[in-house]
């Protein structure tokens, strides 16, 4: 498990929003945070896709999923952290009507609002 | 309804996969051949993305969805087509095993797999 | 369980479609086979809505779910006995395309397509 | 798109829970509140079925997708202005257990007596 | 209907978390409280499995579905009557990371954070 | 990453099952099919449940999720593998019409038909 660049990566691209949720589950479960840190460091030690690009595919499928909104908040977090700008998510997350239907993105622009405002934006 | 440029659109993105979807619901409903094509119209005239971070969303968005496996690989044909290479679609669909789980993402994998074969890659 | 109901309104709403499941079902697991025909004269017993009420709604919601397809086939077919028309039930899958987005709604107006041929309309 | 159709649809059938989640999204997104009203004006403009139709439709598919909470309550508001009893709307909702399970069909039990009390019923 | 074998059990199995819910449907509909008890003495009537193996896959299950977090409450209390402990619940939901992602299994962790320091564990 | 724990666990539980997804997902995409192991492997050594526990946790939330059913045959082949019975699998299955409806529960049911069919069962 790739637990330092998990953890190296969760602080560089989620920032203290990932830090939040770690320390929190730390509490709930060592192994998963663990568990969680060093998959996402598996994951993004994949060359073949800049943190930006994961970012956009995320916020794209926690918005598709309809339940993840804890984790959508994360990841808008992380995307403006990765040089995302507010109209590009507010677009990717527009997008997600053709694919997920307008419950799923409105409740996403809900969340989206939340982020923005929390980062002064 | 912005049907012309949602049919300049499909073409332009999604090819002859796009077309050949098209054509389809023509027969089945005309009327949601047409919704489709406006709709997609609307949503690929945001001007705050390109095409090919449209696809990324996308792509991460029929995956993780599960059930979106002919949607997913017109989106595969469509990512080709504006520029994504093979190895940046597998590691947007390997990323989503952290959102949704290995079985959306291993059933992505295999229509992935079928894309690339039909265009020779 | 009202397992002789079920069977009546199995016949009576699903037609051919639902003793096919029936029967097969029967095989797998005994169990399941009373436990379904005895949910379904259950819910079907309910005297606030009729068998087109609860038809549209079944229609819509196995439409919004993605992978019901097999169980949407039934209820197009249930919907057809009940009174439905080809065009309500196209139309009433495509409204899902606002709640579920195109790939739920395409997926199922293909499922529509094939229940229409076999019924010969 | 037709937005003024969809706007004047949107306050026939939604009511002021259409029209304040219309606004909230207007200062979001621009863009997404012209586009939501404009869908839901072609959708609501199919001739095939009328409003309680496509309430019923949309009432069962919303308790169907689980996340759909906050949309579900709006339909339920809509089923009630366009003639559904609160009768039949449990009805329908009790109807998904067979097609969802009964976290979904409780979970939308749940929101529909919150919108009965702010209804009065 | 097995209404007293269910009520039985639901008291057995899921404690006063069970009858919570049952108080709360009764009130809005005394029909999908005794449909919800029946059916739940039905499928624990199954003499197949017993109550520990059927808790730890509705746990498994409820964490998967992502939006069945009051039910997966429920079912947590469940499983801790009927034999399971903290370590193994957490171990059911951290496995579902494989199966359905993170998100899921971090908003149950969280559920069942809550349940635990309920339960005084 | 615990790659050699994995594939022996993956040969121990999933077995024949197993191997042939391990081998289909190396030619896709070597990485997911070494990070796959190590995940399965990891997962796997959670000390606090046994291998049976999993495989009833897995086989209730792949019934549930709806799309997974390749997934889902080869957990029932795992499940077969670790000492559970058609009866036990077929009575978890079942339990998941509570939880996800009849649609998940029945596809499951025909995928258990046909792994059982393969085991000569």
């Amino acid at each position: 498990m790739q637990i330092d660049t998990g953890l190296e990566k969760l602080k560089e691209i989620d920032g203290r929003a990932g830090e939040v949720v770690h320390e929190r589950i730390q509490k709930i479960s060592p192994f998963m945070a663990d568990y969680l840190v060093g998959s996402f460091g598996e994951i993004c030690s994949i060359p073949d896709i800049d943190n930006k690009t994961r970012e956009i595919a995320v916020i794209g499928a926690c918005t598709a999923l309809g339940y993840a909104i804890p984790q959508l908040k994360v990841h808008i977090h992380a995307g403006l952290n990765v040089g995302l700008t507010r109209d590009e998510i507010i677009a990717i997350i527009n997008t997600m009507t053709l694919y997920a239907g307008f419950p799923a993105t409105l409740n996403a622009l809900y969340a989206a609002e939340e982020v923005f405002a929390e980062e002064g934006l």
